[in-house]
C-alpha cells in the first residue's frame, strides 16, 4: 500500500485517503469548519412491525440474516463491558457461519478478550477494525497485518463521524443488561448490569438495522429506556451476554508506587494553587491509578476547605461515588461506569447522571460539556516539549491503546497530564512524541515527580502559581533534568514506512498516523 | 383558491397540493409506505458556541434576530402551558415589531390564550399555521380568513412531519421551566413548572436554530434534561414563560352529568366483560370528564379484583397519580401533565416516566408504544355508521380543536369511544361525519347512555362479550333508537367548497378536508 501524504497543521504526515475515502488533514484545534448535513437514516414505518412490540427472534445469527448482512457491511458493537464482553466474538463467529466476508467491524472500542477476531481478520470475515484497539488487536494492526487501516478516533469523534455519516453503520448489535421485547433498554440492572449504554446511542439512532441483545428480558416498558425501542428492529435473548466484574480493568486501582502518589499530590495541590479549587467548581479525572489517587487527594482538600463540587465527571469508581454521597459534588456526570459501585450508584441515585458521546464529547453540536470542566486529569505514553502528547502508541511504537474521551476532555479550561518522568528507563519527555493524539496548544500542564511544566501560553496558570510552593519549571528544564539521571539517549522507535493506521481529531481529520513496527 | 382535489381511499375528497406541497391522500391505516430518508439538519460545531456553555442573549428578539430571522420562515413553539402559554404571544409580537413577514407558525397546538395572533394573520406577520386550532384560531381559520391551508397533524404526525423533512422548522422557540445557560431544560421544577418538554423534541432535534426561554435559570448542569443544551443556539430569561395553573381546562374534571356517569361505568364493565382487565394490563384515558370517570370506576374494579396494571398512559392527573402511588400500576407513561399532581408526581416518583410524541406515536419509527395499549377511551365530536369519527370539527362544521394523540391512540388493542348520543338535539351517530379524523377501521367500540356498539369487523371482542349484561346492539339500531328520540332529521351543515384545511393521516397522508363555514 503506498499512501499518498500530505503534511498537517502540526507539521504531521497524514494519509490524504483512509479506506477509500477521502481526509482531511488537522488544521488546528477549532479551525476546521463542517459544511453540509448530518447522516440521514431511512425513513421506517410501524407498518413494517409487529403491533404487540415484540421484536425477539431466536438468535443472534438469525437476527442478522433479517437484518441483511451482506459482504462489505459494517457491524458495530459498544465496550460498556470493557474486558468482559461476551458478545463481539460470538457475532462475527455468528457472521463467519454464515460465510458472509470483508466486514468492517467498528467497535466502541476493543479489548485484550476480542484477540480471538484476530482469526477473523486472518480468514478474511472482517476486513478491518475502526475503533480503539486495546492490546493484542493493535498489536496484530502495529505488524502491519491488517488489511484496512486502523481508524483511531476518541468517544466524541466516533459520535461525529456517525452524526456527520463519515461512518455508515448497516447493522449495529447492542448488549444490554436489560430490555424489553420492544428493544428499550439499560445497563442498571440485571445480572450483566454495566451502567449505561451511551457507547451505543449513535448506533442505535444511525444504524439501518438495531439488533438488541439481553439477558434480562422484562416486560414492556424497561425503564428508564437508555437505548429506545423505537430505533431497534430485533431482540435477542442469550444466556450470558457480559462479565460486569471484567468491567474493572487493572487500571482502575488506586496506585500504590510512591513517585505516583506524589505526582498524584502534586496535581491536587496544583489545583489548588491555581485557584480551581473553588466551591462550585468540577473536574473529571481518569480511571488510571494516579488519577485516581488525584481525585482522592482532592477530596480531602475539599473537606478541608469545606468546598463543594457541581459536578465531576466520571467513568465513576467507587472514588467519585463517594464523593456524591458524601455531599461533596452535587452531581456526577458519567459516560461509563468503571466498577460495580459506579453501576449500583447510577441506578439508586438520580444525582449520578448517564451522560452519551453526543452530551459531552460530540465536537460536532451546539458545544459539548467537555470544554465547561474547571480541571481535567489525564494520562499520556509520551509528551513532547510542544506539550503534544500521545496516548495510543508507545514509545516503541507499538499501538496499543485506545483514545477514550481523552481528546475530548482536553478542551477542558485546565488540562493536566500527571505522568512519571520515565518508565522502564526511557523518558516520557521526548523532543518529539512517536504519535501525536492531542495538540499542545491544549495540554495546560505536565506533573512529574521531579517538576511541573505550564505550558508557555497558560500565562493565567503561570501568574496564578508563581507564589506556589510546587516546583515548577520550564519543560525544557524538566526534560533536560531527566535526560541527565537517564544517561544514555534513547533511540528513537524503528518504524517502517507504511501507515497502518491514523489518528482522528475530534473534528473528523487527521492528526496523525501511525506506522507499522519493525519486527 | 381552486384546489384540485383527489378522491382518498376512503372515499373524501383531498387536496393534491397543500401549501404549495405536493400532498398524498391517504391510503387506508398502515398501507403507505413511506421512501427516502429522514431530514437531515446542518451539521455545526463546537468552534462556533461559547467554551463556557453560555449562550444567553438579552431578550427574545436579539435571540430571533441572531438565529437569522427573516420572512417566509417557519417558527415552531409547543404547548405543554396549553391555555396558559405567555410565549408565542411574545415570539409573534417581537417578529412584528422586527418587520418580519409572511412565516408560517407551526405550534404543537394552539389555544384561546393565542386569539392575538389572529392580528398577526391579518397583518400578514403570520401567513398560516399548521398545527391544532382549539377556538378562536380555529374559529377564524373556519371563516376562509388564513391565507394557507391548515394543516392538523396528529402528536405523532408532527414528530413524523418533522423527522420526516416534511416540515422544516427554521427556528424554534423552546419555553422551559428550568433551564441551564448552556440550553438543558426541564419542565419538572420552577415556579412555572408543567412536567415535560417532549412536544418540543423533535423541533430541538431538527430545527436550525433553537431558543430556550425559561423563567428559572439554574447554574449548569441543569438535571434531568429532557431537552438537550447539545442542540440548542440560544437561552433567554424572562419573568415568567407560562401559568401552569392554566393547564388544567375545563375539560380535566370529572363529569357530574348522570348520562356521562352512566357512559363512563358502561365503558369500564366493557372492558371488564371483553376481558381486558386482567393482571399486567395497560390502559389510556384521555383528559375529557367522561374519560376520567371511566378510569375511577376501572380503579375500583381493579380494587376489587386485586387486579394491577403494567403501565397506564397519560395525559397524567391526579387519578393516574392515585393509581401509581396506590400500586394500581406499575408505570404511568405520560406525554402531557394534565394537572400540577401530575407534574409533582413527574418530579418525585422514578415510575412516572416522561415520554416523548417519537417513543408514543411516531409512526415513521420501528414500531411505538400505541399499538402496545390494551384499551383506550377517547373523545369525538361525530361517528359515522361505518365507525368513522371526527374530533376536530362541530357539526356546523367549524374548525375547533385539535388532533392531539387522537389519531395515534387509534392502534390501541382496543379503542372506545364513549360518547353521548346526543347534544343540543344533534345527534351525534350520524350517516357521515362532517371531517373524518380516524378511519372507521381503527375504532372498534362506541358506547353511549343508549347502547354499545361493536365495530363487526371485532368479532373477538363480539365474542367475548355475548354473555355480557350490556346493552349491545349495531351501530344502525343505535343510530335508528336516537334519531326517532330527537325526531326530525338534523340539516346537514352547509358549508362551502372552498378547503380552509387539511387533516393529516398519521403517516402524513390526508384523511380529510375541512371546508369553510357559510355565514
Amino acid at each position: 500500500m503506498v499512501e499518498k501524504m500530505t503534511e498537517n497543521a502540526i507539521g504531521r504526515m497524514v494519509p490524504t485517503e483512509v479506506n477509500g475515502k477521502q481526509a482531511v488533514p488537522f488544521q488546528g484545534a477549532g479551525k476546521y469548519q463542517p459544511t453540509g448535513r448530518k447522516a440521514a437514516p431511512p425513513i421506517a414505518t410501524c407498518a413494517n412491525y409487529p403491533d404487540d412490540g415484540n421484536k425477539t427472534v431466536t438468535d443472534i445469527k438469525t437476527a442478522l440474516k433479517k437484518a441483511g448482512i451482506k459482504d462489505g457491511m459494517t457491524i458495530s458493537t459498544h465496550h460498556h463491558f470493557r474486558n468482559g464482553d461476551l458478545i463481539a466474538n460470538q457475532v462475527f463467529d455468528a457472521v463467519a457461519e454464515l460465510g458472509v466476508k470483508n466486514l468492517m467491524w467498528f467497535p466502541s472500542a476493543s479489548f485484550p478478550c476480542h484477540a480471538p477476531i484476530i482469526d477473523h481478520l486472518k480468514s478474511g470475515v472482517i476486513h478491518h477494525i475502526e475503533g480503539s484497539m486495546n492490546g493484542p488487536l493493535g498489536d496484530y494492526c502495529s505488524h502491519g497485518k491488517m488489511r484496512g487501516l486502523g481508524v483511531l478516533r476518541s468517544h466524541g469523534g466516533r459520535y461525529q463521524a456517525v452524526q456527520d455519516g463519515e461512518v455508515h453503520i448497516d447493522i449495529a448489535v447492542i448488549a444490554a443488561p436489560t430490555a424489553d421485547a420492544f428493544g428499550n433498554a439499560n445497563g442498571l440492572t440485571g445480572p450483566s448490569a454495566c451502567g449505561l449504554l451511551g457507547f451505543a446511542l449513535a448506533d442505535s439512532q444511525y444504524a439501518d438495522k438495531v439488533i438488541v441483545v439481553t439477558d434480562n428480558l422484562v416486560d414492556f416498558p424497561c425503564v428508564p429506556w437508555q437505548i429506545q425501542g423505537n430505533y431497534v428492529d430485533y431482540v435477542v435473548v442469550m444466556d450470558k451476554i457480559g462479565e460486569p466484574e471484567k468491567i474493572i480493568s487493572g487500571t482502575t486501582q488506586i496506585t500504590k508506587s510512591p513517585d505516583r502518589l506524589l505526582i498524584a499530590e502534586m496535581t491536587a495541590q496544583f489545583v489548588k494553587d491555581a485557584g480551581i479549587l473553588k466551591d462550585g467548581f468540577s473536574f473529571q479525572a481518569g480511571a488510571g491509578g494516579t488519577a485516581l489517587s488525584f481525585a482522592i487527594f482532592l477530596k480531602e482538600m475539599m473537606k478541608q476547605q469545606g468546598i463543594k463540587a457541581r459536578f465531576v465527571r466520571g467513568g465513576s469508581t467507587q472514588y467519585l461515588v463517594q464523593m456524591l454521597e458524601e455531599g461533596l459534588t452535587d452531581y456526577i456526570l458519567d459516560g461509563q461506569t468503571f466498577d460495580l459501585e459506579g453501576v449500583r450508584s447510577m441506578r439508586e441515585n438520580p444525582n449520578h447522571v448517564n451522560t452519551s458521546p453526543f452530551t459531552s464529547y460530540n465536537f460536532h453540536g451546539k458545544g459539548n460539556f467537555a470544554s465547561m470542566v474547571d480541571a481535567v486529569v489525564l494520562g499520556a505514553t509520551e509528551v513532547d516539549v510542544n506539550f503534544n502528547a500521545n496516548v495510543v502508541t508507545h514509545s516503541d511504537g507499538r499501538l496499543l491503546h485506545g483514545i477514550g474521551g481523552w481528546q475530548n476532555c482536553l478542551f477542558s479550561k485546565c488540562t493536566i497530564l500527571p505522568i512519571p518522568s520515565f518508565r522502564d528507563r526511557i523518558p516520557v519527555i521526548v523532543n518529539e512524541v512517536t504519535t501525536v493524539c492531542g495538540p499542545g496548544e491544549l495540554i495546560d500542564v505536565i506533573v512529574t515527580e521531579r517538576g511541573i511544566a505550564i505550558n508557555p501560553k497558560r500565562k493565567d496558570l503561570i501568574e496564578a502559581t508563581k507564589n506556589s510552593s510546587l516546583p515548577i519549571q520550564t519543560i525544557e528544564e524538566l526534560k533536560q533534568e531527566v535526560d541527565e539521571i537517564i544517561g544514555a539517549k534513547p533511540e528513537k522507535p524503528k518504524l517502517a514506512d507504511k501507515v497502518i493506521a491514523v489518528v482522528k481529531w475530534v473534528d473528523g481529520t487527521i492528526i496523525d498516523s501511525v506506522y507499522q513496527i519493525l519486527e
